[in-house]
Order: structure tokens, then sequence, then C-alpha cells
């Protein structure tokens, strides 16, 4: 590993999250509650340990794969230790697991948290956590890049190890380009949701929460009691049609803004990902009906449309608690939050496109035992798969389930019954929030041990990163100096 | 397909199973219980529709791949709807979907029951249940076929859809040779279990039908309680080393028998299964006494030694209910079940082969990013493992967790908790037999809807017959007309 480099990396993207903290720290002392202190503390720590870093001696700055993946991995290690600070200094969470874990949450646009009164909290401190899933959302270390370009050539190392999904779209030649797109659908769809809910009632600051945690798919509230606070209906379905949109490949969404119709419709993802909505909603509607006697109407309707949506593309917010309903609609729910939304999106899950390749991979293996001559390749979207893609995905598959067991395992220590610690563990490695049985999405993540939570944490950043980056800080040779 | 070979071997297979019917027949007539006569009316229906069905005209006899599947899956199939006729006729199981239930989870040796009072029932029923895993530990259709050597080079298609694991083992360069050896492997380990049962007390009857389910991997018993009810542990230790010793691959037990233990102890194979029971039991002990106050004694040791084994193993006796056990401990049981016993034995699961490869395949991916320019094979046990087998085996680990996933949602239905559903699902493909929570080792699968019932005994099939042949059912050019 190139260590120069990889600490000049970190000493950037850790500059970058001290100035990132000074809205925060403006909203704390404009509303007075004394958190305004703790986040320029935080903001003064973090700018003094990214300078020394960026100041290490040593010249060079070639970057290779291991490198970029490498520096992914610790950054957002490093950004979920040092985003916590202003928790921990504000007294909100004096235990800075805690304060590591909500970070991690956030970054990573889980939205599991271990806040026990949420609007008792103060509104510095509110803002951080909702704007650590706003920037963690497209990537925080790609953004850093945009602003400080001198990486050049090497960069495309990180944004491969930081963007989710199998196959990388590159709408323009050039990186940059690719990511103001990005940015700018980014922050017009943030916008436009923030302008809809406040026309739907909702304070201004709420607004801008709300706007922040649904279009990164992240799913903190300002309530205790998340949207179903609010009893609107017009607010459950803007948010519905914003975490829709969230969960699509956002080069779709580019593709719909230049008015290229014909690709948007011809997305076999796309059509998965608003198929399996669909089915699911419907599915869970009948089971309300026939089985938990709720009546056919457009709250029935909204309620389930509205949480398969918000598990689906990894949000995790609630309008109803969903414990209370049927094993079915259970069963549902966590089916939906294993295939999550769709590559490129800032949803998270194994993603649609995977789900796709798999399904379809796995038709040919069948298919081979009918005709064992014919070699046939397989294509998503009328192009030809690469045979690396589709291991990489099956592998990817199998880590997935490893890792997920695994953590059932650690949380499955603090005795919290098997359905509670294996969504638990779901629920963080898809990046989605709430789990089910006793760490609902009426309750949250603070009775679990200290143990449990790093364990969590890190299911948060390999389900953010795709897993690879973060495996890949296990092998020793990586460590070897260049 | 080639429909009348099919329908050949499945008349051919049909009239062994009417003939196996008769050791039950007998005792049911000895024991003067009624259920002779049920054994005698099955055995004719049986045996006169395996009449019908080797006597349809045609004369094609060629045997391709695909028609070896295909046959296979249906004989299973056939054979769980024919063996269900006793439980019909005696009245034991009235419900003719309890039945098959009940028959299909015998053959694929895997034990879950709907028996509500298994002590009150007939010896000639109990004798058949236990019989029918004894018949499907080894494959019934290689069996058979062994005694009616007809088809000749076509067998090879049958045996290598029938038994499990991704690479075939051929001890001897002729299939029958090898088909010989393993059966005297099965006959021997099974008389050797029976007298040592007996020599600790089990009455002669008890002991054979112990030492047909252990040897079979199956767990059906002849008590309520399982092997709690003996309350000895001498029978327990004799029953562990004998599940342990049906859970390793057939070939190492033949080569222990000729005395080449180099190859033995080089197994990667065996080690791994070695480790994961010692390291579960390891696990489960220190947290039975740490979270649940038991002391560290002779009966802890055996509790855990013997679910661990019990359930890795895929057998799925009870000494003890562990759903009373910490969710740790549970936790633990449930991964064992996942990973299940070696390929070529008569243990179910994904295979020990199975999740080395998977993990060596995994570790392969990532060192991949380290060195991007070499090109790696995999080895096990010092040879090289084709790509398209580790390909293979990662898409098989797709279908089981998406067949888990299937399942678990149509058990759902019936509201059990997903605790219930998830670990019925799970139980019924990796062949063990109890499930968890309400459908634990105390409990049975009686009051689940019929719906639940076949959706588990297919998936029984689709976890013995390692899901492939019975996916090609569902592909419409199979049944073309060749």
């Amino acid at each position: 590993m190139n260590y120069k480099l990889v600490f000049h990396i970190l000493g950037l993207i850790l500059r970058v999250e001290a100035v990132l903290m000074l809205p925060a720290a403006l909203i704390g002392l404009a509303a007075g509650g004394g958190d305004g202190s703790a986040f320029l503390l935080s903001a003064g720590i973090t700018m003094a340990v990214g300078q020394v870093l960026t100041m290490l001696p040593g010249k060079n700055m070639k970057m290779q794969a291991r490198d970029g993946f490498a520096a992914v991995a610790l950054s957002w290690m490093v950004l979920s230790l040092f985003g916590a600070l202003p928790y921990v200094f504000s007294g909100v969470l004096p235990n800075y697991v805690d304060a590591v874990f909500e970070t991690a949450s956030g970054l990573t646009t889980t939205g599991a948290t271990v806040f026990t009164a949420i609007e008792g909290s103060p509104r510095g401190v509110l803002f951080w956590r909702a704007q650590t899933q706003w920037m963690g959302g497209v990537g925080v270390l790609v953004m850093a890049l945009a602003l400080v370009p001198k990486l050049g050539e090497g960069s495309v190392f990180l944004m491969r190890a930081e963007s989710p999904g199998p196959i990388k779209s590159k709408l323009t030649p050039r990186i940059g380009d690719t990511a103001k797109i990005l940015y700018s659908i980014y922050i017009g769809l943030t916008a436009a949701e923030m302008v809809c809910l406040r026309l739907a009632g909702m304070p201004w600051y709420d607004a801008v929460i709300h706007a922040f945690t649904t279009i990164s798919t992240g799913g903190f509230s300002v309530k205790n009691a998340s949207i179903a606070a609010y009893n609107s209906l017009t607010i459950e379905w803007i948010i519905i049609v914003f975490m829709f949109l969230s969960g699509i490949n956002f080069a779709l969404l580019f593709f719909a803004v230049r008015r290229n119709f014909t690709a948007v419709f011809q997305s076999e993802e796309l059509r998965s990902y608003a198929l399996m909505i669909a089915g699911a909603s419907a599915l869970i509607v009948v089971n309300l009906v026939v089985h938990a006697g709720w009546t056919l109407n457009l709250r029935t309707v909204t309620d389930s449309v509205f949480q398969v949506v918000t598990l689906m593309t990894t949000t995790g917010y609630m309008t109803s608690d969903y414990v209370l309903w049927p094993t079915f609609s259970q069963v549902i729910l966590v089916i939906v939050m294993f295939a999550g939304g769709c590559a490129g999106s800032t949803a998270g899950g194994i993603k649609q496109i995977r789900v796709l390749l798999l399904v379809k991979n796995l038709r040919r293996e069948v298919q081979r035992i009918l005709h064992p001559r014919v070699v046939t390749t397989l294509r998503s979207d009328g192009e030809r798969v690469e045979e690396s893609t589709l291991s990489g995905i099956t592998l990817f598959f199998f880590a997935y389930i490893l890792l997920l067991l695994l953590g059932t395992l650690a949380v499955a220590w603090d005795d919290v019954g098997f359905t509670a610690a294996f969504t638990a563990s779901l629920t963080c490695i898809s990046n989605v929030g709430p789990a089910f049985d006793v760490l609902g999405p009426t309750s949250n993540f603070f009775a679990l041990s200290n143990v449990s939570k790093v364990v969590l944490s890190l299911e948060m950043l390999l389900g953010r990163l795709e897993i690879m980056p973060l495996l890949l800080l296990l092998f020793p040779s990586l460590w070897k100096r260049r």
C-alpha cells in the first residue's frame, strides 16, 4: 500500500468533513442549545488531524487499484470515527460507541438509531444526523475529490470502490463531468422534495431534514414516530414518490431529464424494481385485509406501499408499525430488504440488477442440462455481460449471506431472539434502518451491547461499500509498504 | 424427453417400492394392529401401477442427461405419492397431504413429522416410516438399478442426478462396483449401530429403527421425546459417533477400511467438518454456562455436542429442547443447518465442500484487487477445481437461498412468526427435521396448512436432489417428445 498517498486522501477527507460540520454549528449556535460549541470543537479537532495527515512527508502519488480500495475503506471508517465527536461533546450520546454507530448509520444511509428521545435532542445535532446521510448518499469521497481534483487518473479507482453496483456506468468520457451531472440530479431532487413537503404543510426545518434523508434513502427523522407523526396522506405520497425516484439508477434519471425515454422504459432493472414494488405491495394489501381484518381503503394501500417502498429503497421510515402485521407481510418486507433498489442509486441491498443477473445465470445453468453443448452468453439491456462480472456477482451474493449470518451470531449474544438478531444484521448490511421484533421501527438499537453495535456498524460499512474494499483490509499483503 | 424410457424407470422403481413394503406388512400382521392389510393393499396398488408403466409400448431406450435428471426428479415424486398410501389406508394419517409430507420427509431423510402421537402408532407404520429413511439414505434409484442393471451406460446420468455433492467420486472404474462398495459400508454401519444400541440396553425393535434413521441421517424416532426418552449418556454417545460417521464422505470411510489413512487425514472437507462440529459445540457449551446458568459437566457437554452433530449431519434427533436455549446457541444451530455434512455422505445441507470452495473462491476474488494480472486456479485436496464447477457451486448457493426465502414466504401465510417460518423452510431444504420456535423438536408440523405442507415437501425433495433436477421440470422444452 502506498501509505503516503492513502494518508493524504484521509487528510483531505477529514478537512472536508470539518468544513461540513459548520452548518450544524451555526444552527446549534442560533438555537442556543449549547451544541454549537460542540460542533466547533469537533470541527477544530477534525481539521487539525486532517492537516497533519496531508502534511506527512513522502512524494509518490501514483495510485493502484489496491490503494484506491484501501483509501475508500479507511476513509469511511475515519469519517465515522470523527463524525461521532459532536454527539459525544454535546452530551447527547456520552458513550463513544453509540456515537460511532449513529455516525456510521448516517454516512452509510442506513438510518438505524440509538437515539431514545429524538424530539428532545438539540436542533444542531439532529441536523448533523440528517446531513451525514445526505453526505453519504452519493459518496463523500468522490465529492471531496471533485473539490480537490489533484489525483487525476487515480480517482477512477476511488469511484469504482465507492459507487454501488456491479457495472459502472460512465455517462460522459470524463469522470468529473459524470460526477457533476449526478450531483445536479441529487441536489435537484432534494430541493424539489423540500418545496413539496413545505407546501404540504411541513415546517421548513422538518422539510429540509426529511428531504436530506429521503433522497439519500437514509431514513433518519426528527420525530420519534417517524413519518407517522405528521398523519398526512399527502406528505406520505410525496415521500413515496421521492423514495421511489431515489432508488432508481441516477443514469436513468439523467436520461429522463434529457427526454431519452426509450432508454428509461427499456431498462430491465427499472422494470424489475417497479414490478417488485407493485407485487409486494399488492400481496401485503391482500394479507392485511384477509388476515388482519384491515379495511380495503386508501389508508391500507398507502401503508402497504409506503412500507414496501421505504424498506426496498432501504430508506427505513415508518408510517405503520409493521412488526404488528401478520407473518406473511413481514416476510415480504424481509425479502424486499434483501433485494434493495437499483445499482447506481442511493439505495442499498443486493440491488435489482444483481438479483436479475443471478436469476438469469441460474436459468442458464439449468438449461445446460438440456443443451450440454450450447454455449450462451448472458445479456442485460441487450448488452453482453462478461463471465467475470457474473462470477463476481454470485460471489458477492455468497459474501453477503455469510456476513449476514456472522452478524446475526454476534448480535445473538445479546439474547434478543432469532428474528431480532437476524433482521438487525440484515437491516444493517442492507443499509435499511429498522429491524423486526424487539428492534422494530418504534424501538431503537440503544439497548444492544457495545460489541453488537461495533459489529453492526461494520456491517453498515460493508453494505455501503459493497463488501470488497473492507474485506481487502483483512489481507496482510495489502499492508506491505510499496 | 424420452417418455417411454422415463415411464419404464418409474415403473421399475414402483415395483421395487412395492416389494419394500412387505417387511412392514409382516411386522403389522405379526403385531396384529390391522396395519398389515393396509401395507398389503398399498403394495398391490403400487406393484400394479408399476407393472403397467413398464409395459407401455415403445422401444428407444437411449438415455441423455436430461432424461436421467427428469427420471430422478419424477421418481422421487412418484415414490412419495405411493409410499404415502399405507399411512392413509391404516387410518394413521387420513389426510393424504399429511401422508405425502411424512413420506417425502422419510425418503429425503429429513425427519420432519406430522405425527402427533408417535408412541400410540402401529408398529408396522413406524417401521415403514424409519425404513423410508433408510431407503432414501443412499438413493433408492441407484439401488433399484443395481438390482435391474438393464440401462447400462445411461445409469451414469441417474447416479449423477441422485448422488449429493458437486464433485462425483468414482471409487472404481465401474459404477456398479462403486455402488456395491457404498452399500456394503452403509449396511455395515447400520448393523454395527444396531448391535451397539442393543448392548446399551435398547430393545431390538428400537435399536433397528434408530440404526436405520441414524445412518441415513434421517432422524425419525419411535418416541415422542426422541432420544431424550432413553435418558442414557451411553446411547447418546453411540448415536453421536454413528451420526458423525454418516456425515462423512463414504469414499473416505472406504479408504479408512482399506487402511489408507493418509487420504482420510488429508481431506480438507473432513477437517472443516470436524472443526465446525468442535467449534460450534464449544461455543454452545460456553453460552449455556455463561448465559443460561448450566453447570459445566458431562450432561451439558453431551447435550451441546449431540445437538450440534444431529443438526449439522441433518439427522434431527433431540436430547434437549434447544428452543429453550439462549439466542446465541440457536443461531449456531441454524448456521450448522445451512452448512450440513460432507458431500458423498447421507447428510443434507449445502455441504462442507461447497462452503469450503465458496470461501476459497471469495478469497481469490478479493486477491484479484491486490494482484489484478495474476490468474490463479483453485485447488481442493491438491487437485485443480474447474471454473465451471465453481460457478455451478455459487449458483447452487444462490438457488438454495432463493428457495429458502420462497419457502419461508409460503409457510408465513400460516402466521407462525418469522422464526418458525424461516427455520421450517431451512430445516426442510437442508433435510434436517425439526425447526425452531413453535415448530421446534418437541412440536410437529401437523398444524400447518396443506399448502405449507406441499411446499415443504417440495423443498425436501429439492434439498435431497440438490435442486437442479427439480428445477429442470419447470422448463417446457424438457417436456417435448424426442
